[in-house]
């Protein structure tokens, strides 16, 4: 058995491995279907938001200068002329000492320059009592308010959100330029794994690190799952050379044992990038090119293989799609409860509890414990150079869905 | 037109609300479809994990005991008599004097009590050199260590995550009794509403509230959109009395206004449980139970709706599937940037945006203002007791994606 000849610092690592992401193509989609993708261009309005001058209350389009002097004891007496309604516009023009009744979200007729809000009226046969001035403007959502044509939608390289869908159909964006979704390939690696608790015998371990991460990765791309493979080189190289993926993950036998064959593959048919990372855990970590595509393995621990994951499957992801927005996007600001030691040069992981804006690290917590994960609010990520933080001390803690790409 | 009688506190309104929402039944589903859903139950591992006494480590299986005055310049040395390999235990017992090489994850064999790692031994021709001491239950990873049976692997009222879904398959967990999912009836009202910018005519509006949030209900229940109804009260009396569903949600028709028809309907048909709210965006929320079931009429302005959607619908969906997790599970606590006011009496949803550590209350931002929710990092709840915050106080600001409950 042999040990890792250089264990590469993370951000030397992860640097290796993003050297060789390409971003992906772009592909237009219809908007309907564009929801949690990556846009790749700026997304600009095709129309005007509103695309006329519209009233934002319930009331009475009429010319400011008429309602200049009115008040509550003083007010000033129109003439209803006629109605603007939400899809039945005015046809004529207000003109002076005239009013027209306007819903929300009508046209402001030709001539009226103002809105007075019903409250503030009173119609009587025809007669249009106003108690209050109204300057120019008021109460007028004018034309391109909300967006002008050609003005950005959303930007580049954001992930699209429900809402950003709904202003695009507001912008009459009907499709829209986004990256493809990458295809993965995942597979688990082990004579000794099994699917199912049912399976079980003496020795054999239930494999959900690939099943697990197939579901997170499903988020962001589409997921091939080639189950559990033997310890047989000929299967794995199979596997890492299959065509038409853009990334393929493999789970298990990548420490540095007899039966760990990963490496041997990729050094056979490609190259290796990185093997063995000076983080705790997650140390294992393979990364390799073959056939110019990138193939990461992950270690068995559950632990480690969520902490690799999040540490550098998703950065790769982020890359490929050519995502602009911060990850993580939120770093909880709160207080350690108890000391925390990392070794130097070493970056580490440590699970915490957040009770009362305290972070608790939680101390069972071995690379094998997949409840140190379920059970925990959130990860403070010790960096290489960092030997630890004192109880009582500020930390940031990242939020576990978040660390897990959950979005 | 007649004002609203009333306008209820935000508290008082949402706890009328709460008190008209039953917890949907539970049904037993495959762990492989429970994604997403809230368990209803506390999950209970069926096995230990690991389900025997498993190494740690690649070494080799020991006594303790033989190993006491191991030391790099004082190796002990050992016979090996066979190996425990994942998925092939050794079937004899270590007796002294004795090693079983072993592989991590393999059972440890009868008689070790400890497991030297690989790196501090050296095997040459069937002898072991042991360069270290190693105490009882070294590198041991024992029965249960994880979980033990009967131990909960998930409490009831939670989201089931990915990480939770495997450890419930390395539990033995096949099937898990959840929340089934709520059944959710969308629909929108108004003559002058369209679904897309090409049907635009003066004084029309594309109606996106009822896409953007089915988008969202689709992450937590089973949603049927209706699509936009014309202002006609048989028309919605139709929807909101339609069988089979657990919740129905209206779009605009919600102000006090001629041809706002919902209320109409639901006094007719049921009760109004609330019409009227003192919040800023979201005023003209409606909420009535017909026929037992509750019926949300949301404003027909988008920001106001989604802020409607995110204090009213998020609760309701919340107590209907039992919910125990915190929510919203996120706040930043940042500095604002400038000051922010908020009439008495009336709870305000400011939208911020935050830079380096501080929020800056987005200035333009009608309640017809999609981009101010579109370009937003978070909210800003201005409590309904509190009159604004002052420049430079630190705040908590509800990050954009949490608070529209996308999780």
């Amino acid at each position: 058995m042999r040990p890792f000849r250089k264990l590469e610092r993370y951000d030397a690592a992860l640097n290796k491995v993003l050297e060789r992401v390409d971003l992906l193509d772009d592909v237009i989609i219809s908007v309907e279907k564009s929801l949690g993708m990556v846009t790749a261009e700026d997304v600009l309005s095709k129309i005007d938001i509103p695309p006329w001058d519209i009233s934002a209350v319930d009331g009475y389009a009429v010319k400011s200068d008429d309602v200049v002097l009115a008040s509550y004891d003083t007010p000033v007496k129109l003439k209803v002329v006629g109605s603007s309604m939400a899809g039945k516009p005015f046809r004529g023009a207000v003109s002076k000492g005239k009013a027209v009744k306007i819903a929300t979200g009508a046209v402001i007729p030709k001539g009226a320059d103002t809105v007075v809000m019903a409250e503030y009226t009173e119609e009587k046969n025809g007669e249009l009592f106003v108690y209050t001035q109204s300057p120019p403007g008021k109460n007028i959502s004018k034309r391109g308010r909300v967006l002008r044509t050609g003005e950005t939608v959303i930007e580049k390289g954001r992930f699209i959100s429900p809402v950003d869908y709904g202003l695009m159909l507001q912008a009459g964006v009907e499709s829209v330029r986004v990256r493809r979704r990458p295809r993965i390939l995942i597979f688990s690696i082990g004579d000794e794994l099994v699917d199912s608790a049912s399976d079980l015998r003496p020795g054999y371990t239930v494999e959900t690190n690939r099943r697990i991460i197939g579901r997170i990765l499903s988020r962001y791309g589409i997921v091939d799952d080639l189950g559990i493979l033997p310890d047989r080189v000929d299967e794995i190289a199979k596997a890492v050379t299959a065509d038409g993926y853009d990334l393929s993950i493999s789970f298990s036998g990548t420490s540095v044992g007899e039966r760990d064959l990963v490496r041997q593959v990729v050094e056979e048919s490609g190259e290796v990038v990185v093997h063995g990372v000076s983080q705790k855990p997650g140390k294992p970590l393979l990364a390799g090119v073959i056939g110019g595509r990138l193939h990461l393995g992950l270690p068995g621990f559950p632990v480690s293989t969520l902490m690799c994951f999040s540490q550098f499957v998703i950065p790769v992801l982020y890359k490929m799609l050519g995502v602009r927005d911060e990850w993580p996007r939120y770093r909880l600001r709160v207080t350690l409860a108890e000391s925390v030691a990392c070794e130097p040069g070493v970056r580490c992981y440590v699970r915490v509890k957040i009770r009362d804006g305290e972070a608790y690290p939680l101390t069972v917590a071995g690379s094998d414990m997949l409840t140190s994960v379920s059970s925990a609010d959130g990860i403070l990520i010790v960096e290489t150079d960092v030997e630890g933080y004192a109880k009582g001390e500020m930390i940031e803690v990242i939020p576990i869905d978040e660390f897990l790409g959950l979005r």
